[in-house]
């Protein structure tokens, strides 16, 4: 197996083409991993999120870490890690224009958890959903191959 | 879709039926995840790295968190979540004993990418393996059925 770094070119087009992902925050030293699903444009992971740990860490310390996988064989996988900041897309008029994109970019595929996220609203009360997006700072990858 | 905590029991079964996990770590606020392939056993995950950014970050901050998942459908999934600390095991005569265990642990099923690690080395140079392990100091999970 040779593993090589992956090209930026390579990274970007596989954060494109993936909608699940896995999202590291941190808390006084202590990290804290969840899956995700996203929807990558332009330097930006946009998602979102039930209000709860995840979201509360994330409004402390915005510096995230996203990692994103192929893996087709144990021989043949490819692993993006994005280091990035937290940045949340409120529902305030400023921030309409943002949260309408967010929300137009995750339905061009179907997302997975939002009819999910809708029917535990109904039967639990109200669900407050938080629009969010990680701007990527950097981007790297490893591709292996047998 | 109902979303449920998952019982402690069925976190335990399936951190010991996977063998892929993700590992995130932290260091100085900022986080960082990687894939991992790992072996559960007595509230600990086994696994072994090369020496890389994960090790160095590990050792100067031993709490982690390792999130395993099996998403089966869209609104058929679960995760479990682990935190934890970072233990290595050294290549010294009184960690021996823990060693040989994470390395029979590990050989129970094929574990991915240890030929490559070889064929690696080979074509390298030699290849430092950091054998360790992970205490489990809180398990929870989360379980979706449609």
């Amino acid at each position: 197996m040779i593993v090589e770094d992956l090209p930026r070119h390579a990274c970007i087009e596989l954060l494109a083409r993936t909608r699940l992902g896995r999202l590291a925050c941190a808390q006084n030293q202590q990290p804290y991993v969840t899956p995700f699903f996203f929807a990558y444009r332009l330097e930006a992971l946009y998602s979102f999120s039930r209000l709860g740990q995840k979201i509360a860490w994330m409004r402390s310390n915005p510096l995230v870490c996203v990692e994103v996988d192929e893996i087709e064989t144990p021989h043949s996988w490819s692993s993006v890690i994005v280091s990035g900041h937290y940045e949340e897309l409120p529902p305030t008029p400023e921030g309409e224009p943002e949260r309408k994109l967010a929300y137009s970019l995750l339905q061009e595929r179907p997302v997975w958890w939002e009819p999910g996220y809708a029917k535990t609203a109904s039967r639990e009360g109200p669900l407050e959903l938080v629009y969010f997006r990680v701007h990527a700072t950097h981007i790297s990858g490893r591709t292996a191959r047998p």
